[in-house]
């Protein structure tokens, strides 16, 4: 087995050859592996059933199997994901500014590669040829470490990828996969300074945590989403009670999801029967402050516990709010800055609420469930950011890269 | 004396409250703590004085006793620098980018501050208004860390600041020091998850290599420049030598000066002699290769070690190399990724070595004294990155925000 400091010294060495690749090099790279995913599947599918034989034995459970499993029609679907990775702009080269400078020196700002990207990551093995093929298209080598459930199906994949690669002329290293599954592997990998320009962890909370405690090489934190939508004294009551109806149980298991709604004193009496009923279609449990369960029956109290938990699950936490400063106040406390809604026919409101929320993405009249790369119109995403430094929100190609000033000069000196 | 918790939890509150001022509020606060300086020189040399009598007693060297020392001039110079920065455009609020999505959406993507920055930085009392005023500018609280040597000058220069701004309406939290100037209080500020954005280090390698290495908390890397300049074998002699020695010895003790000089084969015997002739004006000691010291008589022999240190002072590392593909392997290999210089009259040596050199500034016959954010035109700058996230190269205002998406609907659910 290869050592991580082996695999960084490698993806190190072929990030220099992905420096200068063309858009139609590495687009023809990303064609090729596609093609070869589809032409490898028998030895992917083989792959993958002994995770899944492997997983039975130990005990995994029915949905931790069917995040595993790789179906044909999973495995087409990660070949045409590489391929609409390919048809995407590349986002290197574009020249971000420039000047000339008083003394007649050109300087410009270009977008270049990071260089080596780190993504840790859990259980769906599909993660593997998408993170890859997004870093390639910016011109980064990576360094995968899946999790141990999806270790086979995970080595084929990057087996066929990096045959593909060396078919088209690139380094077979653009690709690494680290294939000891250990506590170890991980942490070394957190600590891999000498060559890794950026770690992206994917996964749950846990996985995320021990990252952000532990890693030297810089993080980019994902994916933590206690996102609230805040139904104002001027809201539209069926627009709030469809919006909030959407964001909860649309897809309760996603970042993107809202665990608590505020409501404002004024509109509670009306809105919240409303909003129960919508949201008995799909048996949501609403746990609410004392103000709430003053209006409705049927609801467990909240506790402070319950406004800190992203429940990615049919529960929903209520507050009603005196005003608008309470719920920003609120959203402050216990948001994870990652979207936030107010649903409200007021232009002030609506001003002091985009203004005041501090998240990646706030909403006046639309559902949370938008945040999403693909959805904004970035093509692709790698993850959502939830820090504020290099990327903040949906990261697509261009949070991928980094830049470079380049000065011509004609012999100044200073 | 306050904890570091509680000073993290007061800069995350003062930083609401920035989050929504305006560029005229911030100017005004700006403008009165220059003012407060200059009204309470009295009082921040008092304090001075105490630093410059412990010092002594402690036995720093005269140079430290220089750096840490306020004359009149240098307090006249922290105000103007603060008015300065209050004279640069203010960064928040620019807007991005912007589209208007398939179901009428209007998105568009936000300049807003980073939030809370933390900065540990060494003896130079200055720095302390500098940093703050960069970070408020921006909309930034920040939360300062000192050296012990600097304690009484930091601590009054922050009241000072601080009382100016109560007087203006800001809150007093929005700068910060934290008094404990043990190594106990570096740590938790590296740890403080909490509340910080990022911590940015200024100050020597073994400051900034501990806080790489400790801290949890996002951090932005500066400052260590292992730099070269590259004569190639179509180099304009003359130019080369004027660029080797101002790179070196304008201000040795500055990270965008040179390290190393390779030369190309080609040019040796003619360069060589004149750029021994040239450095010998300021007695610079030069530490060859075997080929350097078959052409130069009285050069040192140059170990591996000499091409990795960052000497900071009046020596040179040289290098006579068989091509530019040896001069990019050499960068490569012990560049810090700062900044790097080509000498030619070769329009392709031009483009491959500014595409293949991965660095934050790349020039083309230019010295490398050049990076530096007043010289790029940013009005200022916090620091020179030398990482690739988030921001790399010279920092100004820019650097010390992130972005907000704002999508305004009319109901939209997914």
């Amino acid at each position: 087995m290869v050592s991580v400091n082996e695999l960084g010294k490698r993806a190190k060495g072929a990030s220099q050859f992905l420096l200068t690749a063309s858009g139609e090099q590495k687009n023809k790279a990303l064609y090729l592996i596609a093609d070869a995913i589809e032409q490898n599947k028998a030895a992917i599918t083989a792959a993958n059933e002994q995770d899944l034989i492997a997983g039975k034995t130990a005990g995994l459970t029915d949905a931790l199997l069917d995040r595993l499993a790789l179906t044909d029609a999973r495995i087409k679907g990660m070949a045409d994901g590489v391929r609409e990775v390919a048809a995407l702009q590349d986002p290197v080269g574009e020249i971000l500014s420039g000047k000339t400078l008083a003394d007649g020196m050109k300087l410009t700002k270009v977008r270049v590669p990071l260089g080596v990207i780190g993504i840790i990551f859990e259980s769906r093995p599909n993660v593997t040829a998408d993170a890859a093929a997004l870093c390639l298209k910016a011109g980064n080598t990576v360094i995968l470490r899946g999790g141990k459930e999806a270790i086979h199906s995970n080595t084929a994949i990057v087996n066929v990828m990096r045959g593909a690669l060396e078919a088209v002329g690139f380094p077979a290293d653009c690709v690494n996969l680290i294939e000891d599954t250990s506590r170890d592997s991980a942490r070394q990998l957190m600590e891999l300074n000498e060559y890794l320009d950026v770690l992206i962890p994917r996964g749950g909370a846990g996985l995320i945590a021990a990252v952000v405690q532990n890693a030297t090489v810089p993080v980019i934190e994902t994916g933590t989403g206690n996102c609230h939508v805040y139904a104002d004294k001027d809201a539209d009551i069926d627009m709030a009670v469809n919006i909030i109806y959407n964001a909860k149980t649309s897809r309760p298991s996603v970042c993107n999801a809202i665990e608590t709604v505020l409501i404002h004193r004024e509109v509670a009496q009306t809105l919240l029967p409303l909003m129960q009923k919508s949201l008995a279609q799909k048996q949501v449990e609403l746990r609410g402050c004392e103000k709430t369960m003053k209006i409705l029956s049927g609801v467990t109290p909240a506790t402070e516990a319950d406004y800190e938990t992203e429940f990615l699950d049919y529960i929903l936490a209520v507050k009603v709010v005196d005003n608008i400063e309470e719920a920003i106040g609120h959203i402050a406390r216990y948001g994870s800055g990652h979207s936030e809604c107010i649903v409200t026919e007021n232009y002030n409101a609506a001003q002091s609420f985009t203004a005041q929320v501090d998240a990646a993405a706030v909403y006046v009249n639309a559902s949370t469930r938008f945040t999403d790369g693909g959805m904004f119109g970035l093509g692709a995403e790698i993850g959502i950011s939830t820090q504020k430094l290099h990327a903040r929100g949906p990261m697509g190609l261009s949070e991928l890269t980094s830049n470079k000033y380049i000065i011509l000069g004609q012999g100044q000196v200073r």
